[in-house]
C-alpha cells in the first residue's frame, strides 16, 4: 500500500470529468456541447483567457484554490468590462498525469466558489494530457448591444473614473514573496493586500449603477493589465489622449509602508490584476456615479491631444508619460 | 543579419495579435470581449476542445495548416452533433517564444479556411507563453432548445444511422507514418485516406435534412472519439443497448489493402476522428434520411437490453462486444 496521493492518471479522463461534475449544474454537462438559454434582444459576449503554470501562477504564492478563484475573476472581469452579465464558463484543462487529483479539485472549488457569487455556472470543459498545467477559460455573457462598454467610445471632455484602489494586488504579491517586508504594516493592511492578490473580485456590482445612464454613454475596460494599460488602450482605440491627476488617486497606506513613492506609483500604474473598471463618461454622469459608488473616483480627463500623461505626482518628477511597455510581458 | 525566421518573441503578444487580426472580421476583436448577435428563440450551445503538441498533433504527420483545419473541424463537429449552427470561435493559444511566427500564421490560415466554409468567424483569443504549444478552442452556436440533438434521447426500436464512412482518418494516419505500406493502394485510395486525416469536414451539412423531422425525434453525437465510443456513450446516456450489424457498414477499399480484416474493424470502431454523426431515430425517419443523404446508412438498432454488440463481422469471431476502453486514452 502506498501513501501517495491519487493522481490524475489513476482516474483517467472520464473518471476525472465525472468527479468534476459536482461543480457543474446537473443536466448541463455530458453532451457534445452545453445548451444555455439566452436573453431576448441581447447579444452574446465572449472572452477567453489562458493561464499557464509558472507564468500566471506558482505554488509559491498561489494555492490551487486561489488559482481557480483568480481565473474566475479574470474572466468575469472581462465580461464586467463589456457591461455584460455572465451566463457561464467552459474550462479547457491540460495537465500532466502525475498531477494530484486534489490539486485539480481545489482549482475547481476555487472557480466554483468565486463564480457562485455571481450565479455563473461551469457548463463544460475538456481535459487532456500535457507536460505543463494550462487552464484555458472562456466566459460568455449577455449584453444589450447598444449598452456594450467599448474601448473606442471615449470623447474629449469625458471624465475618467476608476471604481476602486490600484496597486494592491502587486503589493500583496510582494508580501507573499517576502513576508518579512511587511513587518511595519498593520495586520489589516497585510490582509487587505494579500486578499487583493489571492481573492480579487470582478466589478460586476458596478453594472446596475451604469444601467441608469443613456446607452452608448460609457467607454471603458478593466484594469487587469494595469491602470496605465487601461487608460492607454482606451485612448488608442478612441483616438484621444488623457491627463491623469495623481492627487485624485487613493494610495493604500499598506503600499507606502512597503515601498518608496516612485515604486508605489509603478505598482499603481503597472502592477496589474486589480480588476477595477476604468470608465470614460461625461463629467455629469461621472459625478453621479462616484456619489453612488463607494470607492470610485474621478482621476482625470480625456483630451484631444494624443499624449497620455500623469500629473500631480508626489515624486521628484511630478509628471509622467504613461505607456503600455512597462506592464507584464508575455514573450 | 541572420537568416533565422521571425519568432513569436520578436513580435511580442501585441504584435502577434495584430498580425492574426487579419483572420478575424473587422470590428469584432480588440475589446475585452466580442459582442455577437444571437437568434431569437434559440439557445446558445458551447463546446470546448484542447489540443496539445505531441499529443494531438505532431510535425511528422500534420502541417500547421492542418493543425488549424482539424481543430476547426473538431469544434464545428461538436456543434453539428448538438444540431447547432455555428456563431463563432475563440482561440486560447499558449506557445514558446521561439515558435516561428509563420507556424502560428499557418495554424490560423488553416482554421480560417475551414471555418469560412461554414461562415464561422474567429471572434477573439488570448496568447501567452508556455513551454508547450497548446490550442484551446471554444466554439459556440445556436440551436432551438427543443431541437438539440442529445445523447440521452435514444429509445429501444430506434434505428442507428451513420452519416458516412469510418476508419479513414486512422488509415490516413498510417499512410503518413509509413508511406511504403500504401504501395498497393490506388492513388485515389491514398488521397481519400490522407484527406480524411488531414482535412476532415464537420457534418453541418446534415442539419438541414434533420430540420424537417419533428423536434426531439433524434438522439446522437459525433464519432470524433470513434464509432464504438459514440454508440456506447449514447446507450449509456439513454439507458439502452444496441446491436450493430457490421454487414451494413461500408468498408473503404483502401483500408482492406492496408490491413487485416480484424485490424480494419478496429480502426472503424476505435480509430476516431472521422467526425461523422451517429444518430438514433425511428426506423421510418431513418429510412427517409438515408434516402436523401448520400453515404448515410442504417447500421443497427437500439435495444432494451444494456449490452452493446457488433454482429455480422467477417472475421473469426463474428460477434464483438463494443466498449470505450479501446479508444484514445488521455492519461
Amino acid at each position: 500500500m502506498s501513501d501517495r496521493p491519487l493522481l490524475v492518471k489513476d482516474l483517467g479522463e472520464h473518471g476525472l470529468l465525472e468527479r468534476l461534475q459536482r461543480y457543474c449544474p446537473p443536466g448541463v454537462v455530458g453532451d457534445d456541447g452545453a445548451v444555455i438559454a439566452t436573453i431576448p434582444d441581447c447579444s452574446l459576449t465572449v472572452t477567453t483567457d489562458v493561464l499557464v503554470d509558472g507564468v500566471h501562477f506558482s505554488d509559491r504564492t498561489t494555492t490551487p484554490y486561489d488559482v481557480g478563484w483568480r481565473a474566475a475573476t479574470a474572466n468575469l472581469s472581462d465580461l464586467a468590462a463589456m457591461g455584460a452579465t455572465p451566463l457561464g464558463i467552459v474550462i479547457g484543462l491540460s495537465l500532466p498525469g502525475a498531477t494530484p487529483v486534489s490539486w485539480v479539485e481545489e482549482v475547481y472549488r476555487g472557480l466554483h466558489d468565486c463564480l457562485q457569487l455571481y450565479q455563473t455556472p461551469i457548463v463544460g470543459g475538456d481535459i487532456c494530457r500535457s507536460s505543463v498545467i494550462t487552464l484555458a477559460i472562456t466566459a460568455f455573457g449577455t449584453v444589450m448591444p447598444q449598452r456594450a462598454i467599448r474601448r473606442d467610445l471615449a470623447r474629449p471632455g469625458d471624465a475618467i473614473v476608476i471604481t476602486g484602489c490600484h496597486g494592491l494586488s502587486r503589493g500583496g504579491l510582494e508580501l507573499l514573496l517576502a513576508p518579512q517586508r511587511g513587518a511595519s504594516l498593520t495586520s489589516a493592511e497585510r490582509d487587505r493586500l494579500i486578499a487583493a492578490h489571492r481573492r480579487p473580485q470582478p466589478r460586476l456590482d458596478v453594472l446596475p449603477y451604469l444601467a441608469q445612464f443613456p446607452a452608448g454613454a460609457i467607454a471603458g475596460m478593466d484594469s487587469s493589465d494595469g491602470l496605465a494599460d487601461a487608460v492607454v488602450q482606451i485612448c488608442k482605440a478612441s483616438g484621444v489622449g488623457a491627463v491623469i491627476d495623481c492627487s485624485q488617486i487613493a494610495v493604500d497606506s499598506g503600499l507606502t509602508k512597503l515601498e518608496t513613492k516612485a515604486k508605489v506609483w509603478e505598482w499603481i500604474f503597472y502592477g496589474g490584476e486589480d480588476f477595477e473598471l476604468v470608465l470614460c463618461l461625461s463629467p455629469e454622469l461621472a459625478e453621479n456615479l462616484i456619489e453612488e459608488l463607494a470607492g470610485a473616483a474621478i482621476i482625470g480627463e480625456v483630451i484631444t491631444d494624443s499624449q497620455i500623461k500623469a500629473i500631480g505626482l508626489d515624486t521628484a518628477n511630478n509628471t509622467q508619460i504613461l505607456n503600455i511597455g512597462k506592464g507584464f510581458k508575455h514573450f
